[in-house]
């Protein structure tokens, strides 16, 4: 079989890399068994053992070896999921929607994905809007808010020990929430932890506690969904108060990623764009969870802010985000872009676009549990603002163009 | 009318600009009546006229103002042309064609083209190929090479003096012409010398001619075709001896530019570009020409080379450029880009561009004469390598990111 | 001038034509200075001089020379309009924006324009919705709903008896309007008289009044707007009691028309189509109209509809309309197919058009009025069903097939 | 499992369908592993078990059932092949390339291919041309033209008594063939007799080979390939003598589809098409071959010609094909069309197709193989024109407008 002459790029060490870290490394993951998880995992397990390449991994490329990053073979995966069935039926729901994972790859990896179905949890629904409530097909629990958080934080701690992890990455791949109104109960710990003591559920959302959680226990915590309800200054608070690094939020993985490569291009040349029209179309859970205006609030002004701030004037523009069963995850966007240049006259470009958000997302993820491993051991804290060049909204960075990210992601590279 | 309150661009002096040079400064066109240079024409004048704002010319942008360039208004044209016609049929024949130069602004302008028309001269079609000679109407001269260099040169000189100028950049827009075989004959200044005395018509193309008419007046040469006759070694080793600055090939302007400015992002994410098929197609003068095969050659090498060079593997590419004669210069490309990620899963991303080539390039042959101009008056020879943004093939710098390109401009601009 | 080779289209008889109607016949448009009708008078009146060529009219093609129709030379125009301002101002407004009238155009016609504007009289805003309002820029007359139709039918009558016109044609070119409400009230021509005595002004729109008078006055009429006020059953009753034939609605000319000729293709190979996305994106005042979610409703209603009807079984479809105010008149529209073949399998075609609305509808509200006139000389009346293929809901008609619509109009034209 | 509730559709009758035909049909394919056949036959057993949808079948829509076609499930099938290997080989191959066929459907249908591979001979390679050489890796075999036609034949008749099939349709799905250049030897049958008995290679190519023992042993044959040798007049004349039915050539099933499709409708509306510019991508065998200038002027013979077929006047065209390994069978179009409407204004349309060329050929070239059997148990002969609407090049059918060709098909059908 072709594949068999890969290098196991998980397990081997590339000529030139640093004393990789003795340890595994735990990834705890809110979200466990959604459309990207399932793909991440996946993904990382077959690059470990050698059955696929490592495409789309960034920190597989030789700029990184330097920096003795752990081994994809040697993360360790457990999580939170508030769905039921196993991550081999979320696979193959996978294969049967979009064939991005391929059949025999599943038969090879049927132990490995049951053995990270050992670690996984029941996560929380406290808050979570009616359309996520749908798809878990189960009511939040009863339970007060300071026990959910006692219950979920004890889970993580039983997987490090069970494991024998010194330390853990969170990420939350969970659904897009509807937009939380921010109040003062959201911009101070004390007020927070108040808030939670009462038992006031309205004020937080799943991921204000799975990022709480994370921050309790002083684990670096990645945002990757646009949900406005985890990030919250009383969260980055504690973080930082616990000193563990934490990045966010909404990954930029497609139409976003286009744009912000693209429009750099038109301030290049002082060509002025009168309107940026973009029209994203995808079905599977993803869309289900965005046709939901609620639920679309947050990422459409994700995706809108960016180009009159790397364009430098306001501009017209329209994001545009349709719920089409038949795609799957199989997203495809279009693009108008009319441009005015010299003698005042006008043009257009236009692209399509279309991919597969979890294939594209999910070695971002991977990538960035590295890094904020790496960061951890390193000492840092704070925002991560290294990363922004993998965020719609990356936190205390206010840079768009995607060219100008990447170098702040190179300097800290080579630095 | 709306416009007459827009500033005058080219006259007045925004705050902070250096103090400009007192005089005036010369342009002189190769191919002084072709779309392209009447485009610019127009444009020029209706910008200092304040009659069209200064869109596309990124020198009129902020950054570049404390550098003192030239104003427009000051500049003062001249050429050579091989066709017949005046300015004015050449502008409304685009009007007819395009519609990008609007029909009120020729009424406007008619005086200042027919005092420009004063000072273009017939051009050299000394083995120009048989496509550009059937455009031209007519024969090459039967006149003796080292005749018609001293023509050419005596027509500057006069334009000069006439006008009362210190200073001149020379741009060569003329069509593109068939590969020249490169020999000895055009590695040194020496050889070049001798096989013009030997009247060796075939070892020379128009645009070796007059770039090495330039040369010889040390004036500065900016080279915008993909013509590889005009800076061969032996000419720029003229260039040097003078102290004039040059630089050169084939202006990237529409579909090169996008590619330049997209392909990194393939890169940033570690996204394999298995194919990259360019489609090209476009009517008037440029497509005649082009549809010759042995002109087309010259193109299609320069948009071809660079997407391996950014990426830094080789991939599968084409470049196609037909003619369609209805679209005249509104060139529309499609480009198609096959691309692999996590899991070895294909997508794909397409973009349309419809512009006009005239339009994108005529600010940036601006730009570039008044940058040209400034390198002169700053004592800088050699090929410029910070106007590489402006080139697909650059001319001593293998830098073909876009990104990159624009940071050797910008560190230029702020040193 | 190349032009003034070409014979006068409008006033030339071609080879084998029938005797043409002695007469001069008479065109009324409501909405007269819209940018429709603008464009449809600009080019009437060109190409019956021989300016431009007939192209977009299928009536000017040898098909239909046999059926005598009124020469485009001898239609004489007059309307309706709520805004102030020339057809001269109106159309410099269209070359400014689009620049599909070019200039030295409306040098040549400025007189036909004057004397088109002397027949046009102020129309109805009666209950016209806000944003017809805003644009109108003014207010509704306080006049009773009786005394407005008998203004508006004497404007009609005089405009006639001052042409010595014996034929007329109407037609509605007006903004679309938001959807009225359909009660019992316009279910009879008797409650519909009823309410108007009553002045009861919510119970009509503009083009119920605009319909109303053309039908008392028994003239053909063609409303080539989506609003649904017009043709209702009580003015149908009109109609027939005057013997006038009518047709509509909403003209046929964009995304609508591709989609019902590549819609039956899938049908030809039992191709499931699983879903159809259309974005359609305007400026100009139509998207202004259709800006307003209330106007927006009936447009979307006709262009959603047909799909199904076409392939015989339901499926995802949707219909996006925006409003991009640079793009003016130059609609562009992406659709998006998404369908499945053989093994199951899932494919998909995607189309960008970029045509201009006002010159792809106005020849064929040309064609339409000089049909209309012919049925009006053979006696024909109720809904004109042979007009089908140029309506997006045709009136009486279930079949959205474009090619079987032609079939029923190249049938009656051979009858 | 969601298809066991499907009905069978090759066994079971729908009401009102006629009395089938007792017994079981014959196919024979010519090309019986190509990734055509391959994707055919794995598809027609997968719906013969209920295993797929009978998608993209014509003859499997009511429209159909009351001409008594051969039920699928009693299709035998057999061939000639040219490469070694096995359709389970062929059919993972496909997997692996574009996953068009699925992983476990392989693995239900291992019996029914490996069954098939039971009745594939070695085809024929003679004067085949040096690509279709190189891609079966083996040299034509040094008999006579004669005993090569009387070992095919054989094969055919071995497979028939073995099967007991009464009646068999030959289809030939080889690799398109480089242009044969026709001349008197083709144009009668004693002629191409002569030239046979002279073994005279270079004058047949081998679709002359498998079209001449299809004509002599009186089968209908169907030529779904662009290649020009087969169904020269010499055979045709054979086919009439022993009264079997055929028709070709070219399958039409892509780009040139929706052209044939989409270009009435510029007709309809009196729009000149001014330009219609056709980009093909694609890998595979098919790309292969294609690659090779000779073998692709077959092609692009047959996609270029119908544009002014159906639009009455000569036009801009182009269509281009080009070899992008990375797509595999994954075929993708772009077409530019460029048209003129209503004031001599320019506008565009483009469209992108990406479609798998098997996945669409496939169910066609089972419909054409019901349906001949329908026409030899008719006892009609000649060329079958009532199926042009499936050929790019339909033999005694000058009419390209697919509605029109549909009509033919639907009259045929309801005779």
């Amino acid at each position: 079989m072709a594949r068999s002459k890969q290098s196991r790029t998980g397990r081997q060490r590339p000529k030139g890399q640093r004393q990789p870290p003795k340890d595994r490394v735990g990834v705890w993951v809110f979200g466990a068994r959604g459309g990207l998880a399932t793909t991440m995992l996946v993904g990382c397990r077959a690059i470990a053992r050698g059955l696929a390449q490592p495409r789309g991994l960034l920190t597989e490329t030789p700029r990184f070896a330097p920096l003795g990053l752990v081994p994809l073979g040697d993360l360790v995966f457990g999580g939170h999921e508030v769905r039921s069935g196993t991550l081999l039926e979320s696979a193959l729901e996978i294969y049967e929607h979009t064939g991005t994972i391929r059949y025999p790859l599943l038969q090879e990896l049927t132990d490995d994905l049951a053995s990270i179905d050992r670690s996984v949890r029941p996560g929380t629904l406290v808050n979570a809007g009616r359309t996520i409530l749908k798809l878990a097909g189960s009511e939040p629990s009863g339970a007060p808010l300071r026990s959910e958080i006692e219950r979920l934080s004890a889970d993580i701690r039983a997987f490090m020990k069970r494991e024998r992890l010194e330390r853990c990455v969170c990420v939350n791949l969970t659904s897009t929430e509807p937009v939380l109104k921010l109040t003062r109960t959201h911009a101070k710990l004390a007020a927070l932890d108040k808030a939670i003591d009462a038992d006031r559920r309205s004020a937080v959302r799943p991921s204000t506690v799975y990022a709480y959680v994370a921050a309790r226990l002083g684990l670096p915590f990645i945002h990757f969904t646009p949900s406005n309800a985890a990030l919250i200054p009383a969260v980055c608070e504690l973080f930082d108060a616990n000193g563990a690094p934490f990045m966010g939020s909404d990954g930029k993985t497609g139409e976003t990623l286009v744009k912000s490569a693209l429009a750099p291009m038109f301030k290049y040349r002082n060509l002025q764009v009168l309107s940026w029209q973009g029209y994203n179309i995808l079905g599977d859970r993803d869309g289900v969870v965005l046709a939901d205006v609620e639920n679309k609030q947050a990422k459409v002004q994700s995706k809108d802010a960016l180009l009159s701030a790397i364009l430098g004037y306001p501009l017209h523009t329209h994001v545009g985000i349709d719920y089409v069963p038949s795609l799957n995850d199989l997203k495809t966007a279009w693009d108008f872009i009319h441009f005015q240049g010299f003698l005042d006259y006008k043009m257009s470009m236009q692209f399509t676009w279309q991919g597969c958000d979890a294939i594209l997302a999910a070695p971002v993820v991977l990538d960035m549990v590295r890094l904020a491993d790496l960061a951890r051991r390193r000492g840092e804290s704070g925002p991560m603002r290294h990363l922004s060049c993998f965020f719609k909204r990356p936190l205390g960075v206010d840079e768009h163009d995607l060219h100008l990210q990447w170098h702040l992601l190179t300097d800290y590279v080579s630095r």
